[in-house]
């Protein structure tokens, strides 16, 4: 399933072929278009197809504005704009396809962003191949300090290494007895033609959830900023930030001027309570308060003091 | 407001370009981009862009239903069983997005159907035009019979013709008085230098339902065709099913096969009760049946007879 | 319509009536169901019914993050938590049903937000009562003062009263006329025997956008606090704020905390661009910076110091 | 995880519990509400909360259509006549909110329906439970034999309970290996004080498929018969059947006449294309109609005739 042989045959149609349009293009895109950028250890993410760029944005506001916005005299000025006051409409004017393969658990809460369209490969119907997600030592370690929240020491080189080992070992056996249950291989051969095989909905229920799927997921522009806000993100699992990051890399190509706006207004930007704005004037006015006259929690604070590199 | 002169500019240099995509294109929806239908007598229909086309369908199928749709040999069968079977994740894959014209009321309706993006002229901001929707007086008698269902008399030709003089001078009256509430005409120019205007956003309050405004309109090739099962019927009002029987034609050059299973499984098809399928099963075994026996309603049994042609 | 009688008897049977729920419910709330809010001059807002309180958000969030959230000490805490981290899905466990009676050019804005389900009045099918809007003269000249932006003078006090006499003439005959197309009056009573009357469909696209509709409308909590962001601001319309502005209240009824934790973190809260948080910090350590060091536009400068009460 | 003690005591609490409301309620599901209808072998379903009943969806559509529905005598009626037409918005009036315990692969059908709100259990924070789902002998026999497509012989009994045991075996070990891992048990006890757990976002990914996890499920009435009219037909796997078939169960004690209608236009109804249409109209003048002369396919004819009982 890395990329099912029908499928290379379109893609490799597809990514040869150059037609004429008369449709608006988006040159950075274009450039990669259908191109798989690798993700984790079998995932990848490619564009598939898109419509619309920045200039769609801008025009689309000028329906929406009329003759008023003849004023904001260019198209940078106006979509810094219309990001920084959520006049999110235009945005919603350009949609992009990806293919994106990834393990179960991950699609799982990719899923969840509900604004979107999905075709995901079915198991009911096909057979899984052999391709199953084994975290790196590092991000083994890694992920389990930060969710120890210090509480405990780092596993030790040699432990992840171990757990790793055992990881893999589990999965192949798992697969194994995926095709034993089957009792046909990934080409639907039968392996023991003595024997029945059980149903392939019912078989993949045996497979563990860093197994490999794989799914067309089209959104528009607005939503994958959504999306991405929330998902290149430092809270959000590794595993699905790397998604993230690189489709980020895809957005500037997609759409620069918006990308630009995005890390301005959205991913870099900072939001503050009521009381932490009331802190702020203060503090801007030479006065300084305490957490307690802040009206925040102790929590609260801290993050407060973060975003601003009070703390020392 | 017909097109404003930054969109016609825009339009233009994009009608006249023809560049290089490695997209997928729509050869028939290619030939009409841009071009602008008229609807009704100051309304359009055109399609400013487009994703997808009937091999999207079928390669978004295919991903999900993996090595088993190699079978269905052709693309033309796998669409027409799609739609047969309501799998309708494949059609959401294809995207299109339209420019259109249309009065207020009608507008109004349109935008009921809430899995769409939208970009609607402002009359907030901007001045809405002197354009507005007046029935031809067959139209006006036509639906004034439907509506009295049977009830009266049509409205004669001489009665049609003196109402709709009315209509266009009553609209004449509003644009007058909306122009001078605002104190400016469409261009932005003060009228009366010794008078204030009051705010564009409470004069157009003033205007009737039958002006016209301009939106963009986004959707996905499933929802359009919902869309188009509810508007391109004999049930919607005449003048929305107007615009929709130009965006059937329009769908017929963007995704030809779709189209084809469009009509035959949804368009042209019907649906019957529990009931209606146990009297059909009866009638088809040669046994008569009775209104009183089959357990519709008197309208069900009547809707029921006219679907088949079983009244004489 | 400004309720009809079949509705009247419906809602005195309900209102009346207190029956056994094991349901959870709002107290707040419940005192003031059914009960018609007015707004403008002929318009309401009520609540006919809702689902859920605080603790279905509480409930529901703990479903989520399992035993972790035995830590959260208490609802309160964990309210405010969701919505500082924007952890929005526990939110949307709760519903809440109006009925609105409004304007028309006011539910062409409302109807904007689609993330809710509406039963709106059918001018297609029913006959409108004489129920228009008109502004009072203060609200007439303000709303003018501010779309002007500072470029006039306030329209006088005489100047207000002759225009608002000139709307109420104009809808008055805007509505005799309506009748007379129809020939029928809002009983569905005959006006003049001899005579046709034109489809209801068409009549009603003679009145004007001032005109009452009325709606059942039903939206999640999340998507109401989303509306209420928007619309219960200053930036909002009038005629559309004086409606967030009741509902408002009636979430302060509803859910209590949740309301505490969306005026904290939404409403009264600010959001600040990569480069704002930048320019704070600078400040915040006692080093001055200008706006062109700021990397701002010379509106985003003055957004951020009128946020910040940093001009004199 | 079966169910919390934190929820357990809340929904104790809750089903003691009877308050007054001045909402209409629901009585046959006010009976069962809270109570956990078990489903597969460690799965349940549960109503929660509900907003509406049949009177909502009647009053709702009098809001629409006006004092023309006054003719529709009886709210029965009413209620068939929407749902036969597709008037769909006065049931989304209704809205219902269930728990559901449930396998992994069950839920990821489950997600797919968009048009609700979820708030699942996250193994990302809390542990899972030693809860994994089994087929019985009959299922995993019967299930197989149908994929197969009658291409083999069904398993023997003998064949099923070993595969059985062998499941059951291989969950167990899975868990044993997930607390390993974690290093903790279900109480978030150390296992073993001298070594490190990786963390429960990675240690999940180990499980498989088979496990149980649960979520709250909101969903208005429109959408819930959309959801049961896929999924409690043959043509859905049973895991998710058995769950639909319980909540068309639950559907019948909320809205009784919806239920009705359901059954009646939705669920035993069936849908023709044009070709079965115009055979059908053929066939009762009398007139024998081949395959060939239908315009169907093979495959399309066999299911006419099998929905008409025409094969013998």
């Amino acid at each position: 399933m890395p990329i099912t042989d029908t499928q290379k045959e379109e893609l490799s149609d597809l990514e040869t072929q150059v037609g004429p349009t008369r449709r608006d293009s988006s040159p950075g895109l274009e450039e990669v278009l259908y191109k798989a950028f690798p993700v984790l250890d079998h995932g990848f993410v490619r564009v598939i197809d898109y419509m619309g760029n920045d200039n769609a944005i801008v025009q689309a506001a000028r329906v929406s504005y009329g003759k008023g916005t003849k004023k904001v005299s260019e198209d940078r000025g106006l979509i810094h704009y219309l990001l920084r006051h959520s006049h999110t409409t235009p945005f919603e004017m350009c949609e992009i396809k990806f293919h994106i393969k990834l393990p179960f658990f991950v699609a799982r809460q990719w899923i969840r962003h509900r604004t979107a369209n999905v075709n995901e490969y079915s198991a009911r119907y096909s057979i899984l191949d052999k391709e199953y997600y084994i975290p790196s030592p590092e991000h083994l370690a890694a992920q389990s300090a930060i969710n120890k929240q210090g509480r405990g020491d780092s596993l030790s080189p040699a432990a992840s290494q171990e757990i790793i080992e055992q990881l893999r070992k589990e999965s192949e056996h798992l697969y194994a007895q995926y095709e034993k249950l089957l009792n046909e291989d990934n080409q639907g051969n039968s392996l023991d033609s003595e024997k029945e095989g059980i149903a392939r909905e019912l078989a993949r229920t045996t497979l563990s959830l860093n197994f490999y799927t794989q799914m067309y997921w089209k959104i528009d522009l607005h939503n994958l900023m959504h999306f991405l806000a929330l998902r290149a993100d430092p809270h959000a699992q590794y595993e699905i930030r790397v998604y993230a990051d690189i489709m980020l890399d895809l957005l500037k190509r997609w759409v620069p001027l918006t990308y630009e706006a995005f890390i301005q207004y959205r991913k870099e930007g900072a939001r503050f309570s009521q009381n932490g704005l009331k802190t702020l004037k203060t503090l801007l006015k030479g006065t300084p308060v305490t957490q307690e006259e802040s009206g925040m929690t102790k929590r609260e604070w801290q993050e407060f003091s973060e975003m601003l590199d009070l703390t020392r």
